[in-house]
């Protein structure tokens, strides 16, 4: 990260963002940092009402607030409707991504003309009939296949893989390890035993604005596409499979799973670890918990959850195995409630 | 994907894979489609008889069928019992994989002398005393350690790593960020909490005909090996702990993890996301359900799951609220029989 | 693995790693192996009591084992109180990691100038103002960002991607794919329902004596850093995310999600596929069981579990069916509850 040495007057972010300015508009920022830890050269947040008493004790240069919170603040600040996503604006302008020299370094194998603009780190192998946009940072070690196309201004990290023919959009951020366009899980069983391959010839294509985790992988279509819409951000780790389409702007925790052909909605939140059953559809605005299995469509928007509540071990222990025999308690009841209806009756 | 330009005659496809044609043979397909995108130059297939209704409207230049369905097909068809195995067969007829020069690129480094048939792409380090088969296709950026040996035809796509004398079988299919033979997690523990590694001095033996899927880690065993049976189909992001042992043609969804020296039988299937515990066996033909938790050895063939069924968030809260208190839950009821049974005996 | 060729006499052994000698000091071992597969060559070892009848039948050159064993064993011995440490450490004399020649490989991009006792395999990039301490070994096709500090004697097995300004500590070993310092997932929810990127300016750093699996990724922090503590050992496919603090000697295997700003105490185990939600807190010596989701702070030592027990499908779909109706089950008891006291009233 390396922003302006001198930084930034308040003045020159609120003319930039927006935002309703109170206190010295020639407070000069260099860094983002917390309330607790900020210093005179160091601009704040307060997202959280029940963080508002630290405000007091801060030694923050500035702060960005509600308007709720204004009024408890005695150090400069910027009101905004939306503190912790101007927040992100700032700190976004005061820590520009590291920059990278334009051209091809010298140990790298690219079998396209580029434009002059393209960054190609050391060891980078680029294949035949690939598109890259203007500003793009491609880094040390990835591997870019035949008529792979990638939008302007995107950047990937170290030993990123992208197979023949995907696409990726504009402004795309993605992470070292992440592997795009893959073949997807798809066999024929024989009557033997053994299976035959089915090829994939399906691609993935990614829309604008996409962030990609370390160590994902996104599987290419079997015949159709895979599909990633624009502002979907994923985190680590994250295995979305063959024709998987993803709506715009949802955003998926790590270690998500997505199985084949399953559909999902725009703005949809998928907390870490969840699994996704293939060939059904999540409409838009859906939220699935943490650990959550979703084994069948779900067509309201709300949130969804299914995970197995932890316990102490021993206490645990004894729930198990009452959940291996819950039908068996079930009958019980039954058989309880039909001899209480036979006293009932008696008395 | 770059089949024959001018594509085949169904005469060569019968003659070549069998099945009964029915229709023009002369009439030539170049892609595979399904039915409803399927056009004059493309075969497609029909599997499920649910779908019978689709033949009437399908363009398609031919289709592959089972013989209870071919009296509903008015265009060219190829009969097969194993429509969608023929299907198959047939799409990789026509979508074979992207041909690679032989020869080592001179940006690799190659310490052993490989057969001539072998490519070796830009950025490849090859150890000593590797043994490469005819027709291997070593894609950028691999990493194969001293020692190793790999059967013919293989394919290793980009950024595959294999360790230090592991054996892989012939034909393989290995995806982009696979790690195959690092170190298994063994430690002994000390009286200080520290713990003092183990060497993993086993190796990891894979058979012929695998696919291992991207990112997926095969960890070298401890003392014995590790060992994949032929045939194994393996997904996208397994962890196969040391000494595991998979038995042929068992194939694994993605996220699966089997711990350490477990045993799995043939032609298994294991869900995504289902995790095997250490130290047990299963028999041939088991298969495990999504998001199941193997923890003790299965001795009959047959389904197993486990998955935890997901509901709306407010209903779930409920429901796990009783999960903790199952075995209350149980006393509770086993004093109502207790109090039932006296006000039976009185009345 | 190359250990001595002429392997080490059982005093040299003691000599070096304490225990007491039964037997002749002269005899000399040259592998480990189990005491069934052991050999005169050979050096096994008995921790659990449970195997001390295979003593009788093995051919071992020697045996380490607790002295409660000793008495039981013909071979020649070494008594330690714990055995299985013990061979740890013979096991580790006997096969010392391959050595690896000093110098930077003529491929390597390395825009620092390092000791001259570093081996630096192909492929490699390392960045400006790197410091990589005296013996450390960095494999083929490693990328090592901008500012990243290695202690001494660390190695990275081929292709470990180190992003700018991270720091490991002393003896690292880390395996391939490990991601160490991709950004977090941290986004502002912008009202459009887009996300706006909060740039990741923490760092991870790692203490000494940590090892790290194949594919395993450990985030950066937003603000503050993501910190490793000395001895702890992560499995395979491991996601450690922003923020998240992990106490000495803690040990996780492999698919363990660790989310934001979580803080694990020292000398926990983790087995595998457990997950972490973020910020909360786990005390020291806390082990949590294979495939639990920890949702709270954990305040007591012990061990936590939450698995959902698998079963027959069958008998599974009855069970989950009563899952989705847990508090229907509840009311239906407490109004027997009711019923029955009323019939005890009337009685």
């Amino acid at each position: 990260m390396s922003g302006r040495a001198d930084g930034y007057a308040l003045d020159e972010i609120v003319a930039r963002f927006g935002g309703q300015l109170i206190g010295d508009g020639d407070r000069r920022v260099r860094h983002v940092a917390t309330l607790d830890h900020a210093g005179p050269d160091d601009i704040a947040f307060l997202a959280n009402p029940k963080y508002r008493s630290r405000l007091k004790a801060s030694r923050a240069g500035a702060v960005v607030l509600a308007p709720a919170d204004a009024s408890a603040c005695a150090l400069p600040c910027i009101v905004s409707d939306n503190p912790y996503g101007y927040y992100a604006r700032v700190a976004g302008l005061l820590n520009p991504p590291a920059p990278a020299p334009a051209g091809i370094h010298p140990s790298a194998v690219v079998e396209t003309r580029l434009d002059g603009s393209v960054s190609v780190a050391a060891g980078v192998c680029i294949g035949k009939d690939v598109r890259i946009g203007e500003g793009c940072v491609i880094g040390p070690g990835c591997i870019i296949g035949d008529g792979v196309a990638i939008g302007a201004h995107s950047r990937l990290h170290g030993g990123v893989t992208v197979y023949a023919g995907c696409v990726i959009g504009r402004r795309a951020i993605i992470h070292s390890g992440a592997v795009i366009g893959a073949d997807g899980f798809g066999f024929a069983p024989e009557a033997d035993g053994s299976w035959t391959k089915i090829p994939q010839i399906g691609r993935v294509v990614i829309g604008d604005d996409v962030e990609i985790g370390a160590n994902t992988t996104i599987d290419r279509g079997a015949l159709d596409d895979t599909v990633i819409g624009d502002g979907v951000k994923l985190d680590n780790q994250i295995q979305i499979a063959h024709n998987v389409h993803i709506g715009a702007h949802t955003a998926m925790a790590g270690c998500v799973g997505v199985a084949g052909s399953a559909r999902i909605g725009k703005r949809c939140t998928i907390a870490g670890s969840a699994m996704i059953l293939g060939h059904l559809t999540i409409v838009d605005d859906v939220n699935i918990s943490v650990a959550t299995l979703i084994t069948k469509s779900i067509e309201q928007p709300g949130t969804y959850s299914g995970a197995m509540p932890f316990a102490p071990h021993r206490a645990w222990l004894k729930n198990a195995a009452h959940l291996r025999h819950l039908d068996a308690m079930a009958d019980t009841i039954r058989a309880l409630e039909a001899r209480i209806a036979q006293l009932e009756k008696k008395s």
